[in-house]
């Protein structure tokens, strides 16, 4: 099996907030194909955090994309000064929740989308999560932290009333860690 | 907590395979943002096939958003001649593997990336998958099919062999329907 050849990329868009390129690519078939999309997008982080009383921490948030009020574990974009998915994810952690912790265990680094979408996911576990600054929110975050039992999680993924692919893979790869 | 408003759309590109819309939108606090990017994606399937004898049935594939050949669960987007989810389901399976089976449980409908994306992503067990057919691949497809044990899952997601986030998520949810 091999990796497609891209012969050549138009730029389609080019806004800080989206960027979508147009590929000529040449299969390992010799088959050329000149208009295969790629959305080129940040990486993203997401933590879940524990507290040590058992509760995860979790935020409500509206959500364009799908134009639905959803719940999700904390995370986003990294910014260009972060200097690592670490840093990004405590940045992302104080600045939506207002929670910090001692120390982010790493996960896993996953893709979203690959067949569409450049980025990864970098999945952190924020064990002894507590409440210690005031949030402060990007221009288009209005976020509801919550703090929900780590073992009523599973129920909430039943009921899909968490129904977002990152929470639910993260929080069971948080289990994992954590032994559960 | 309340939804944003729409206030006008603007189609950025509007090719089959690719819908960028740029949305002006009014938020809760009365802020107007003029360039909210939403990307308009058709709903996509996600199948856990798994064999009478205990193994997963996977594929690996070239994907040109991420640049790399990745092993996941079979799925793909939804068809206009799909008249349901458990349909498009079907038909992946059969075309991408040559696997069919009697039964196809919905696990739950989650949203890949609900900030930017408006699609969901529908999650089916296929519990007693056999290899059925002979394989039917779009032009963009290559793929390879390996079973691989169920019980060696969570080890291949720990070493990052299995590195997308619905198959990991997928995993997780097909472990605890079947009571694993």
């Amino acid at each position: 099996m091999q990796p497609w050849k891209t012969l050549k990329t138009d730029i389609e868009i080019n806004n800080r907030w989206c960027r979508v390129h147009k590929d000529t690519v040449e299969l390992p078939s010799g088959k050329v194909i000149d208009d295969y999309f790629v959305h080129i997008r940040p990486d993203v982080v997401l933590v879940l955090p524990v507290t040590d009383e058992g509760n995860a921490v979790m935020v409500r948030q509206y959500k364009h994309g799908a134009r639905e009020i959803l719940l999700e574990f904390p995370g986003g974009f990294f910014d260009p000064e972060d200097g690592s998915a670490a840093e990004a994810a405590a940045r992302e952690l104080r600045e939506e929740t207002g929670y910090t912790c001692d120390k982010l265990e790493p996960l896993t680094a996953v893709y979203d989308n690959p067949t569409k979408d450049t980025n990864k996911i970098y999945f952190f576990l924020a064990r002894g999560a507590r409440k210690s600054h005031d949030t402060e929110f990007d221009t288009t975050e209005e976020i509801e932290t919550v703090e929900i039992p780590f073992k009523d999680i599973p129920q909430l993924i039943r009921e899909q009333k968490i129904k977002v692919t990152g929470s639910v893979a993260i929080y069971f790869m948080a289990a994992m860690a954590m032994g559960i």
